[in-house]
């Protein structure tokens, strides 16, 4: 639940506090807030999240949401094109940016997973050469859920250490980076996530990072993030052998598909 | 992650099941995939998913993401005009009805939170009025976060325990509803949820409730569920005492204004 007049507050609080118009400066300052402290950017981060037919919409609202409420942060929604896509459950939004009007410099580029069109991705040209383009200078590269494996296919991840979706996590390696069994991955600007749900545990580990720990606090309580999932099988592990064995039976195709993908990115063939 | 082929030979599978295109048929068949054995409906639940401008988008996303890969569920997004929406943090999404066209026998009707938009809603009579006529014979009604508010205003908790977010739980007694302090209350057909993140625990106990607790787990697995919150301050209790204050203090206009709203509805004032 977001507190419209308070966010205003928020927005004019940080403009009178010098913090923004000053073009160039690289200085962190701080604002405080009903006693609170955070560190506000010299200038607005420019945040980029791909946006694109068939991607998981949770897997870009989760953090979305969260830098939405990050004041200082200016969100673009960016695809080929500004017609409205259709998410994998049929969530129809529309991009605020295109390839061609995206800003040029980008504090944080963001890219979020799904299943047969994500894969797809891999091997679109116009989509592994923007995400090279501004991920090779952004100032932080991220993804969630099979997000990566698109980052890893636009080479953004060869030599770093990375997660995926649990399903497909296995196919990393291929494109050159470390498959790790995390959450939440960072190396060096690099910072990945796991599947679906933990784009809310990664976006509020960027506010805090960012804006610092006492803005995390108070941003996982506007969330009332205190998770009670049902059941307890939120991993292959977790979940036991029945019902993980089956999931990854389902993944199979998916997963197969991917590292088709994968082998032919490494290799260099076109699809 | 979604795994598009699959849940095409679910859809299959569910039409071979003979479980649907049985107009009126009430009971619920048993459909096995990869040795988990789910409830199917007797024909497809209608699921209808308020959406409106300045809601906060994670709200609705959490459960739209569930549903969507519940097999057998038909979600609707409806608001007043089919135009797009844009919500809290300037995600525009686009209804997929109205509520002129709306299917006339819901199941399952939802209603998302926000901040001074949601409670606008309260007092908006075409939203009251379509809430009250559509709830008073759905199967479910429910909601997440402060959507409980506009579900209150339009006199569908009256008698029922329920939850909102912390910052606005309070306000549910001028409504008629006994406050709660929990993620997720049910009380006979009415089931809220706590505040913007709850929509994921909310979705999931849907779905393990309307499929069986296979179906949930298997669901949870999918969407990788483990949270591991950050700071570990998603109530105000858990936030501590400097954190909870600041945030209290943050929300306090907010909460005036809902309560001068539900005092204004319980007396029958016009705003």
């Amino acid at each position: 639940m977001s507190n419209k007049l308070t966010r205003r507050e928020m927005a004019m609080l940080a403009a009178a506090g010098a913090a923004f118009g000053q073009e160039g400066a690289e200085a962190t300052r701080e604002m405080e807030m009903f006693g609170l402290k955070h560190k506000m950017p010299a200038k607005p981060e420019q945040v980029v999240m791909l946006v694109y037919p068939g991607m998981t919409a949770l897997d870009l609202v989760g953090p979305q949401q969260v830098f939405g409420y990050t004041m200082g942060m200016q969100v673009h929604l960016v695809w080929k094109s500004s017609e409205p896509i259709t998410t994998d459950t049929g969530l129809r939004l529309l991009p605020s940016k295109t390839f061609s009007d995206c800003p040029p410099d980008v504090d944080l580029l963001f890219v979020p997973g799904g299943g047969r069109e994500t894969v797809a991705l891999m091997e679109d040209r116009a989509v592994t050469e923007f995400l090279s383009r501004v991920g090779g200078k952004a100032k932080y590269v991220t993804s969630v859920c099979s997000g990566s494996l698109v980052l890893g296919a636009a080479g953004l991840l060869r030599g770093y250490r990375a997660t995926s979706h649990w399903a497909v996590r296995d196919v990393l390696p291929l494109l050159g980076a470390t498959a790790v069994e995390a959450r939440y991955v960072e190396d060096r600007n690099r910072i990945t996530a796991g599947g679906i749900t933990s784009g809310i545990d990664f976006g509020l580990r960027i506010a805090g990072k960012l804006r610092g720990d006492d803005f995390g606090r108070a941003l996982e309580l506007t969330l009332e993030y205190d998770p009670e999932p049902p059941y307890g099988t939120g991993t292959p592990k977790k979940a036991g052998a029945r019902v993980g064995q089956a999931m990854t039976q389902m993944y199979r195709p998916l997963q197969a598909a991917a590292r088709a993908a994968a082998e032919r990115v490494a290799k260099g063939v076109k699809s």
